[in-house]
């Protein structure tokens, strides 16, 4: 697959989720209002096209997983909005913009990061009930594979904190605090994309080991893109390890998602997925 | 049923919920004791024994239901630790205990209640995998019952600050901002018990009913009990309309919970309870 028809075949699946999330975000109190602010409009929207890439690798009928694209994202979301919370990370910029709590206000903050949250798990439900809809023991795993994925989000945000006063990290330290942060999600995504599809499971770990090469590649990439901006004391693998053996990181998880990809049916963009993203230099 | 036999039904009802809370409640990081900090160890389990009650009276096995009465009390215990935050209600006491904030801190608070709220979606899942399972397709409906009631709680809570501000209420506006913040997860709790008996939708919509008006007598009954002590400007039915009124309302929604609970097959324990949470002086 070339660049230029990955890059399509990205904006196409974007393009799905963005319109899945529209639907999914209606009303309109000042909350209904907030969710919208922080999710629709800007994002590159990784982790919702991993899902669709997923069901379409392993055969599934990508409309039928386009509600839980937009539950992973709406996920996605939720932990910028509490991330940036002044009593975590204190940012007041997100995506180029005012972070939720600085456009609205801090209660408006928590409570739109709580029901998008909520919100992603009523969507995941709700494709049980579409016209194009997945089975109801696959919206079940589905529901189960993102629960579980937040509560190693919150384990791996809670480790960055208390990372942050510790003087001596292993190598250990910071991968486990990444595989919780930040590929517990993506992996998720991988897989929910894979149940979707009724993939074996077989197929699932093989989502899931994806998920996990590709996350930690995309969590060295971003460090490397943050190292010189870094607040905080932050400890990232960059910081701790260097800019050199972080980049030499960053291409062996990338190389071992494109492994991987190769035991995976229809994989082409899974590959060339990997690659770029390591690429990336916003 | 007498008082008697009501109070040890209720009672080993909520030794149901708290051992399946405890299982449910493990782990080791400054999260996971903060969880069970704000969860085990109080509260009367009003929601989780309406869960395991609609799951009797309906024919139902109450051991599938536990886990489910467990979703619903941590989704209590999250909506509890949010609204005590700074930005919120600022409470320093929950419970005749320290807050969560207050006995660990504000981020911790923030992510303990974030991972109840994915761990309640996380329970109610994994009750479809348990040897005593709930079907798929009502674990579904569980999911969708519990999450919308979420959303709907936190409509309630932005109003429920919204009104701090406003001069004139009407009954409209203060019953439909109850609707919301009370009756929606205590409707929740009794049609999900309903669904794991495998109700039908006439029956789910007596649970539902049932749930609104307990909620909305339980609601003027906490009102009363506060009336002295309530902080910041709250707007209550009784802080507007006064105590009398209240008690008259309190009582004719607990009698409109009885009478739907005449139509429901094993219901003396519904009717009950209706009497006796509106007689509470705690």
């Amino acid at each position: 697959m070339s660049e230029q028809e990955y890059r399509s075949a990205f904006e196409a699946y974007r393009e799905i989720v963005e319109v899945e999330l529209k639907q999914a975000l209606h009303g309109d109190s000042r909350v209904d209002e907030a969710m919208r602010y922080s999710t629709l409009g800007g994002g590159k929207r990784v982790r919702g096209v991993l899902t669709l890439a997923f069901c379409r690798a392993f055969g599934g009928d990508v409309g039928k997983a386009a509600p839980v694209a937009a539950a992973i994202e709406m996920v996605q979301a939720f932990s910028l909005i509490h991330d940036d919370l002044p009593c975590m990370d204190d940012d007041d910029m997100r995506r180029g913009k005012p972070a939720c709590h600085k456009r609205f206000d801090e209660a408006t903050a928590l409570l739109a990061g709580d029901a998008l949250l909520a919100n992603a798990f009523n969507t995941a439900a709700a494709a049980m009930f579409l016209p194009k809809s997945i089975k109801p023991n696959h919206a079940v795993s589905v529901v189960s594979a993102l629960s579980g994925a937040v509560m190693e989000m919150i384990r791996g945000q809670q480790l960055d904190m208390d990372y942050e006063s510790s003087k001596k990290l292993s190598e250990d330290d910071i991968l486990g605090m990444y595989n919780r942060k930040t590929c517990a999600l993506i992996s998720a995504a991988c897989v929910c994309g894979a149940i979707c599809a009724g993939a074996s499971e077989k197929n699932l770990h093989k989502a899931r080991s994806y998920g996990v090469a590709l996350g930690l590649a995309f969590q060295m990439t971003d460090d490397l893109l943050d190292v010189d901006s870094e607040k905080h004391d932050k400890k990232t693998y960059a910081t701790v390890f260097g800019k050199a053996k972080t980049k030499e990181k960053a291409w062996e998880y990338a190389d071992s998602a494109v492994k991987i990809a190769g035991s995976i049916p229809d994989s082409a963009f899974l590959k060339e997925m990997a690659i770029i993203l390591n690429k990336r230099e916003v």
